[in-house]
Formats: structure tokens, C-alpha cells, sequence
């Protein structure tokens, strides 16, 4: 079977998570892995390189804007958040040695004003000409909130905030419309003043005027990303996100998310294809099952126990099980204002397959929550088409455990076995993020669309 | 006289300031230049380079967060604020094609949290491995305000924000020591908890913990730069500021401010060298005067009696001069809560040499208040040696009048004249813009430094 001939196939939509070592909390310390990846502007360039040079539609960067040191013996033996790259910044960055791949990075509503983050986004999709992604995250309040005036951030107040936030992004991102710009030499006119939208926006959370001073993009406007998976956060993503990020280990799980998250979108005018569902998966790819095995025993090895611990204790709500036996059962937990829906992921997985503490912490060690398959490619690609066709995935968000080595071994290992199935493309289709993703162009707003009903 | 002999020599210091088409009003309408400038990131990329190729310590971007169409007719003939990119995300993608130039961008502490912007430069300082600065600006209550939930922004409250701001900036700058990092996969600890520090910081505006999540670069922290003449303004950049970007168009006036500010710095603990003062200059060369003359002619011909009314309008506090007569008198103005100093420089000129409205707004649609020289490479390197000699100057802020041609011009002309005189370098001193512009390294407040001291 040729892969002309699937071409009009449906194909999965294919991210690469960046962790500077690899996802696996112990990458840092593996053989393959350069310590100083954190700072390494170039050990970046080389990843985004290799992911776009394997048409990967995008990279996702995640973000935290704090150093929980509250436990620094733990926080000092793995190399996330405290020393590396901002993402926005890192983004502009790899946007000028790339040309096709997206760049989508984390950004929370909770401590950013929405002028200044339309305009990064925006000025990032022109920098990289019709290329930026928003993963618009909300914020607990944790250790991030004691660096912005510590505020309050009950869940639903912040989602509150968020929806109003992302409503005047959107919105500032159709300050111009896609012709404004008229460049005319001869008679010195620069735009076409009819094609200028003032926002005037003033609700409850914000009083923003606009218009942005950033033009639309070859893409319209950056591609909205969300990841949250409670009951406000599929509302706020149904209205508004354009590919959600999840994290579902069976697929019942995954389906029973698909299905609910794609079913809300015609009561905002939407079609359940314009958002794209990519579920996040941790490889750990082997010739043989034995030799996946091994490697990802590798890994788990490197990890010491107070990392352990503290990871699981962020993970269920910053709860310090230093206390119960580490052999034991995870106790009862109280009611978290962090991320609710992830708290109940770890709950119910250790319930479910009774795992003591340890047990947990090194399920979570690597692939921290997320769907994780230790296999051959053919075993993976397996997992994977299962997903794909079966209701549960438009994609995946791919979470190499090591950098290069785990990046290396799902390009050239996992990719020509789904190119043989005809899962995967071998050529972008478009010169935009969007285009890549078969999302719909957003037609400016001076037009109305369904988009802006909620306003 | 060979170069080689003047390397001990007391140099001048160079910025080459970036606007996409030109620093003229009119450049985008000139020929040389593309109307495509402002979101084509290859013009950008072909400036720095050629600044980087010419040896310049510094690219510079202003900035402004919003678009004043209140006189949208106006607006619709220039290129600026309109749809141009964000500098920090501008810098962060030119860092990736430079090696040795100096990136550094103006970001206003009136409407952005301190934990975010000592974040996005440490990034870039990181990413550019030790070639940022941020040029630390205030903003009045005007057109940008009204995308910030309109606050308060008198004068002296938005200073007295300010400083707070830079203490909690420098402070988390200060987050790790400069050998924290010790990536020690054997026994696995990545850093040294002890030389983690957290800041804090609780006082009248910002309440902000940290520490920051970015580590130290090898210039220590990104150069601070500041741009203020009025008295809190020189205040702030005495304590704090590394260069000192200015406006003034006599070497009297330039003379004045050197010294003044110079005198305020043992105050502070600090040596008068460990602040470069560079004012602004318009350089328009030609081969010979009548060459110049016409050059300069020729882009002011293209500047619209629209633009010109309102650019002066903007400059002297947003007074409306439309119901004046335009060859008449400036009339008096009320005092105005944006830039002081800056509105009373335009009032002093054209009172000085008894301008109308006219010649006032063809003045500042040139060098829009900065010193204009128009002459053949030794008038221009004769004016510059004067006020860089005789206490006016550390360098110069050069802002061609049109790009590529006005740079290019400083650069085939004017520097190597420079060259011959010994007051330019051929080759880069250091690695970093710190070192290149010759100011210490800011030892970590770890061991006190003078610095540290008005804490």
C-alpha cells in the first residue's frame, strides 16, 4: 500500500513535549542526556530540528512561573523549573532556525494581562509566520501566586477569569482585519482606517480598550490550546480551545473525554471537528519488548526516593506524605483547590490497582500521569491506531522519556510504522499550524461567525 | 596611526536603534526601504546582522503597548505601533541568528508583574548567552493605560512603582549563585540547595516571594538601561541603571546632564564609570553637505502635514494644535503628566529659535527630538568626538534615518572615519554586551556588593 493512496485518509495529529532532558523526571542524570540541557540554547534548536525535519505538527512547551523549593533536597536533584528557558521567549527563539513545525507554550491567565499576552502570541504567529500556539492555563494558589501579590484563586473564580481573558484575547486578535494593511508608497497611506476595530471590552475582570498594535497572522490569529478536563474547563475549552491536551491511560478513559468534550461544541455553534483532541503519551520504544523493558528500567532506577515522594505529593494537591509508609497505602486525601481532575487521576489509579506509595510515585515518575506504553514500534503503533480510530484521540502529545535518545527512537522506529499504515503524514500540508492541524480559518470578526457568539 | 595603537584608547560605545522602515516618520514611503518592514522578520534579521558585522555594542527597540488612533487619519500614514512585533519576542527570535550584539528592549514597569519581566530577560539573557538588556521605562496615564484596567499613573506614583520594581527585579536576578548549577549526574544532585536563595520581597506595591526560575547568565544579569531625565528619573538611573539612553540636541545641554547625573552615583556607592551615558543622534550622511542636505530633504518631503501635527501633538503631551495656525507660534502649553522633560525640550526649542508649528513638527519628524547632525562623514565623526571628548557622552544611540540605506550609510562612512580616529573598535573587547560595553560584573548579593546597598 503506497502512502500516496492514504492520503485522504484521516491521520493523526502529532506533538513533541519539550522537556529540556527528556519527560522521564530522572532524564537528566540517563547516559544520553546532557546535563546541561536546561541552558542549552542549542540542545533546543537540535530537538525542534528533529521534530519538524519529522513533521510533527507541533512543539508544547510547558510552564510553571515559581520555584517550589518548600522541599529543596528533592527540588535539587531534578533539573525542571529551576533554571531553564522562559517559553514565549524560547519559542521566538527556535521560530527563527525553523520553518514549518508549530510552537504552542504555556501561558497562565492568572498572572499575565491579556493585552500583553495577545501581543506576544500574536507577535510570535508573525514571527513565525503563522505558526504560534496559546496553551492558556489557569493557576492554582500555590507557590506560583506568592510571586504576583498573592491573590485569590478559588477554582471557579479563576476560570471565571480565564473565560473573560481568553474573550479579550480573541478579541484583540481581530483589532485589524486580514487586509488592513495597505502599505501604499504613492499616496502615503499606511492603513486602511475602516479595517481598525477597537475592542472597548469591560466586563468583570478586565477593562481593555485595544486595538492590539500586532497585525493578523498568515494563520489568523495563534492557535488557542487547553488542557484542563474539569467541568468548567471543557465548558471554557467547547467555547473557545482549538486542541485540548489530555491525559487518559485507558481507552475508556480516553473515549468517555472524546466523546463528551466534542458533543458540547454545536451548543457554541462549533463543529466537533474544530477542536482537536491530543491525549499525551510517554513511548519508551524497543527492537524488542525486552530491550523497552530494560530501558525504561534504566530510567527508574536513577530515580532517588525523596523525588519520588515530592513529585507524587504535587501531583495530589501538594499533600506531604513523608509521614505513611512509603510501602503503604496512599492515605485519604482532602478536597485540593489545585487541579482537581488530576488529584482524582492518581486516586483512583492507585485504588484501582492497589498500589502502595512507591508503587505510585514510580508509575508517575515517568510518565507523570500520562498514558504510558513500553513496547516495539509495532506494539506502540498498535496502541496508538486502536486510540486513533476508536473515538479516543485526533492525536497525540508525544513525551519522549529522554532527549535526544527517546525523541531519535519514536522518529525512526514508531513513525515509519504508522507512515505504513498511512496514520501519519510524510509532508506538512500547509505553511501554517493550523493548516497542519485541518483547523478552520478564522474568519475576522468584523464578519460574524459562529466563534464570537458568546460575546 | 594604526588602529592597534588606539586599543587602550577610551572608546566610543554604539546602539543602533531599530525601527522596522527608519527613525524618519516618513521612511517607510522612501524608496531603499520595504513597506513590508515592520512584520518582515528577515529585514530584521538582515539589520542586526549588519550591526553585528559593523561591531555596534547594541541593537535597541523602543516600545509603546497600544495604538493612539484617536487621530486615526494620521495614524493611517505611518507604519509605527500599528503592526509591528513585540520586542522581547523580536529580540528573543534575533538572538538565535547573532553571536556577539547586544539585545536590548524597552518594557514598561506600569503594566507588567516584575516576576514576569526579570523572567523573559533573564530568558533572554540566557538564550543570547549574556547579551540582554532592558531598558526600564514608566508609562503615563494616556492610550496605554486603557488596555491595563485604567490605574493611577501620576507622575511620582508611577516612580516611586518603578523603583520598587527594579528592587524586585535585581533582587530576582539574585535567585542563584552564579555556580548554583552542579549537574552532578553520579550522585544526582543537580544543584546546591545553598545557593538557592529566596527574595521575599513585601513593600508597598509588589509583594513577591520567589525565587526566580531562570538562572544567572554570564554577564551576571541582563544590563539594566534607563531612559528618564526627569529628577526622580535621574534619581532611579543614579541607583540603578548600567546606560542611560538620552535626548539632548547642544553639547551644553549634553554636558549638563553627563555631569549631573554622573555626580549622583557615589551616592549610591557606585563609580561614576559604572553608568555609559548615550544620547540619541540622527545621523544623515552624504559624500559631500549638498549630498546630505538633499538626502534629508527628500524624506522630509515625504512626511504629510497630518503626520506632522500629530506627531509633534504627541510629543509635547498630547495638547490638540489643529485649531492653531500651522505657520504660526507654538502657543502655551498646560502641564502635562506624560514625559516632563520631554515636552519642555520641544518648548524650549522652538521658543530658542522662534519656530512656527511647521518648522517645530519638520524638526521632530526627522530625529523626533534627538540630535540631528546632516553632513559628510567627518562633519558627523567632528560632532561626535566633540561631545564624546568633552564630557557630553560615553557613545551614542544611532538612529539611521532609513534602513537598510541610513545604516549602512553610518557604516561605510561614518565608522571607518570613527575607526581611523581610534574611537571605535574593529573588533568585539568581550562576549558579552556587558563586557563590551565595559561595565562590571554584578557579583550575586550573596557576598554585599554596593549595588545591593540601598536595599
Amino acid at each position: 500500500m503506497s502512502e500516496r493512496a492514504n492520503t485522504a485518509k484521516r491521520q493523526m495529529k502529532l506533538g513533541a513535549f519539550m522537556y529540556p532532558g527528556g519527560h522521564h523526571v530522572a532524564a537528566w542524570r540517563h547516559p544520553d542526556v546532557s546535563a546541561k540541557a536546561t541552558t542549552d540554547f542549542q540542545y533546543r534548536v537540535a530537538f525542534a530540528k528533529a521534530a519538524e525535519a519529522a513533521k510533527f505538527d507541533l512543539i508544547f512547551l510547558a510552564d510553571g512561573v515559581g520555584v517550589g523549593e518548600s522541599n529543596v533536597a528533592a527540588l535539587s536533584r531534578v533539573d525542571e523549573w529551576s533554571n531553564g528557558f522562559e517559553p514565549i521567549t524560547l519559542l521566538s527563539a527556535l521560530s527563527a532556525v525553523t520553518t514549518r513545525i508549530g510552537l504552542v507554550a504555556t501561558a497562565s491567565t492568572s498572572f499575565t494581562e491579556p493585552f500583553n499576552l495577545a501581543r506576544y502570541f500574536a507577535s510570535l504567529d508573525q514571527l513565525s509566520e503563522g505558526r504560534a500556539g496559546w496553551n492558556l492555563v489557569t493557576s492554582s494558589d500555590g507557590i506560583e501566586a506568592q510571586n504576583f501579590n498573592p491573590r485569590d484563586l478559588q477554582h471557579t473564580a479563576r476560570y471565571a477569569r480565564a473565560n473573560e481573558f481568553a474573550d479579550v484575547v480573541l478579541g484583540l486578535w481581530n483589532s485589524w482585519e486580514d487586509d488592513a494593511f495597505l502599505r501604499d508608497k504613492e499616496s502615503g497611506r499606511f492603513f486602511d482606517p475602516a479595517k481598525l476595530h477597537v475592542l472597548h471590552h469591560k466586563r468583570t475582570y478586565f477593562e481593555v480598550r485595544g486595538p492590539l498594535n500586532v497585525a493578523r497572522s498568515p494563520q489568523g490569529h495563534p492557535v488557542l490550546v487547553q488542557a484542563g478536563s474539569s467541568e468548567v474547563g471543557k465548558e471554557l475549552a467547547a467555547r473557545t480551545a482549538e486542541v485540548v491536551f489530555t491525559a487518559q491511560r485507558t481507552l475508556q478513559d480516553a473515549q468517555a473525554f472524546y466523546s463528551d468534550l466534542k458533543a458540547r461544541l454545536p451548543r457554541y455553534g462549533r463543529n466537533p471537528d474544530d477542536l482537536k483532541v491530543m491525549p499525551g503519551v510517554f513511548p519508551v520504544v524497543g527492537r524488542s519488548e525486552a530491550e523497552a523493558q530494560d530501558k525504561f528500567a534504566a530510567l527508574q532506577d536513577l530515580i532517588h526516593p525523596e523525588v519520588g515522594l515530592a513529585l507524587l505529593s504535587t501531583y495530589i494537591g501538594n499533600f506531604d506524605l513523608s509521614v505513611y509508609p512509603v510501602d503503604g497505602p496512599l492515605p485519604d486525601l482532602p478536597e485540593s483547590n489545585a487541579s482537581k481532575s488530576r488529584q482524582q487521576l492518581f486516586v483512583d489509579l492507585a485504588r484501582r490497582e492497589n498500589l502502595s506509595i512507591r508503587e505510585l510515585y514510580l508509575r508517575i515518575a515517568g510518565a507523570r500521569g500520562h498514558w504510558q506504553l513500553v513496547g516495539t514500534p509495532v506494539q506502540i503503533a498498535d496502541a496508538l491506531e486502536e486510540r486513533f480510530l476508536n473515538g479516543g484521540a485526533d492525536g497525540f502529545n508525544v513525551m519522549p522519556p529522554t532527549v535526544p535518545g527517546g525523541l531519535t527512537d519514536f522518529i525512526e522506529l514508531v513513525l515509519p510504522e504508522l507512515r505504513r499504515r498511512g496514520l501519519f503524514r510524510s509532508e506538512y500540508e500547509g505553511r501554517t499550524l493550523r493548516e497542519n492541524l485541518g483547523l478552520p480559518f478564522p474568519r475576522h470578526a468584523a464578519r460574524p461567525t459562529s466563534r464570537r457568539a458568546a460575546e
